[in-house]
């Protein structure tokens, strides 16, 4: 990354943090950072960040004031819907800066929040600046990978994308918050309105694009994992027959045939992976042994597509828009 | 693909007509193809390439006469050799057509082919046209894909990346030019000068500039894989001891040390695979079970980057350059 960019971290909370420390991995100069809670506002964003050393940014609670230092990009790591993040991203864009969100709906908002996307489309090209939803999943895993791996395809019949990830891994939030140890007739209330993957379908409508369909119909389902053994993580103890976790399976429908698949499991007590299985000329299988760790990919696929959406044309875009991303790239 | 596209396919061999046909199966209309065979100039491409139809093209060794039909792209695959091919690709960007080539040196020529890479570049802009080189190997499976699958993470310390493919299930000709059946002591004389693989070094340059680094050295080694075992094709015999095919490995060192590992091997008798092991935060492991077919897969690439080549900036570009090709999208 070009270390001359300088940015703004808007939204410091656990994803914000690891975007900040990411960025400051590759040299970004950091000259604002917002956030609204009142204990973190006046702070250093260091400190708040927990990124072990001051860095002289102080969190404030006025978006305009940070974003007037002017910054190249800003990193958005608020809300998950597109809805709720259009007046921060207006404010963004009509700034002039440039934005890499992590907002899941964001990351192909152009079917189900088609206003939305316009509206932002509209600002930003006003403005000559780009914004980018993007992130592990969705962004990547589950939509932009598979869409690249069908490069050498000579025709594609179907797709199944699955990510499987071992909650026992992650923090204990993310375990409480996917039901481990809840019974599972107290899932449907108690989990499933709050614990699910937000963005399967936007990962199925940006797949569906990147593979030259269009989606008549996407459906959504949510299904508890329930543990067949007890399952002990450093933080809590699910039994046998409760909750270990979440599955979600996005399926995308062309002219009313099955044709992308997105198989979500994130539970404790699971192998993680990703894998992608086409069926077409030829059947191509390609597996991510262990998978992409969701907290590490997330903040790296935000702060590595940074270079690239400070340079792209002025727009919404999504990730099937920008040039070959990468880990690192000048 | 756009089903607008024209295109003229310079090169009609094994690999061009697998490249027409691809293109055919996406709508792609041919107005003109270039062979200097005598047995192929005056007959219908569709024949030459064995399309199974007509196409009303007829095969000329007079590559202006084919490229004043004005084709939006035309489909480049004659030599390997980036300064062999530089007169006919400028022949191509002076008429003002688009290029997609399967000229290995041409895939990354920045390195080792700079002048001709600068030449072409310039003619290219010149023209308002674009130059790519590309394939499944070098283009994508040891290169581009590996840099992709980069994205989400923090950092890469070095990377892996290997390629198998069973030559058994290949045609006659590529089983005897890997030397499959050959003693092991005439390998040196007979097999190795002829038999290797083009474009090693410049997929090493590609990887390490998509992942940030240059490498300061690239080194590239072939030895024979030798039989344990009796291995029958359909074509020919290998006794156990004899040469099964070819290995080759290309080393590329940032500040003395080995960062990359590029490790193809093609043999008679192996199981194909493609694999990509990433050293860094996190470690990363990808595998293609199968792997991407050689033949198949080097049309699939070409056709699908076709679109793309015809909207990107003018010059020569890589696929470091273009938006996340795909299979097909419009």
């Amino acid at each position: 990354m070009d270390s001359s960019l300088t940015a703004v971290q808007f939204g410091v909370g656990p994803i914000g943090a690891r975007i900040a420390q990411s960025a400051l991995n590759r040299g970004v100069e950091f000259v604002g950072a917002v956030d609204v809670d009142p204990e973190k506002v006046g702070e250093d964003l260091g400190e708040v960040a927990g990124l072990g050393e001051e860095t002289g940014v102080i969190v404030t609670d006025d978006a305009d004031a940070a974003l007037s230092a002017d910054p190249d990009v800003v990193f958005h790591a608020t809300v998950s819907s597109a809805e709720a993040a259009r007046g921060q991203l207006e404010t963004i864009l009509e700034a002039g800066a440039n934005v890499v969100s992590t907002c899941e709906e964001l990351v192909y908002p152009w079917r189900d929040h088609a206003e939305t996307a316009a509206a932002l489309d509209e600002v930003a090209r006003e403005h000559g600046v780009t914004c980018l939803g993007t992130g592990i999943n969705p962004g990547f895993a589950m939509d932009a990978m598979p869409v690249v791996l069908s490069t050498p395809m000579e025709s594609v019949e179907s797709v199944r994308v699955e990510r499987v990830q071992d909650a026992g891994t992650r923090r204990e939030p993310l375990q409480r918050k996917v039901g481990a140890g809840t019974a599972v007739d107290r899932f449907e209330d108690e989990v499933a309105a709050e614990a699910g993957h937000v963005g399967s379908p936007e990962s199925t409508a940006m797949l569906a694009a990147g593979l030259g369909w269009e989606c008549d119909e996407i459906t959504e389902t949510i299904e508890p994992v329930v543990a067949d053994e007890t399952i002990e993580t450093e933080f809590l103890t699910v039994e046998e027959g409760e909750v270990a976790g979440v599955h979600q399976v996005a399926r995308g429908y062309v002219d009313g045939e099955e044709k992308l698949t997105l198989d979500l499991r994130m539970a404790v007590g699971l192998t993680s992976r990703d894998s992608v299985d086409f069926e077409g000329s030829p059947d191509v299988s390609i597996t991510v042994e262990g998978g992409y760790h969701g907290d590490v990919a997330t903040s790296a696929v935000v702060a590595n597509c940074a270079p690239r959406v400070v340079e792209a044309e002025a727009g919404l875009l999504t990730m099937l828009d920008l040039p070959l991303p990468s880990v690192v790239r000048e």
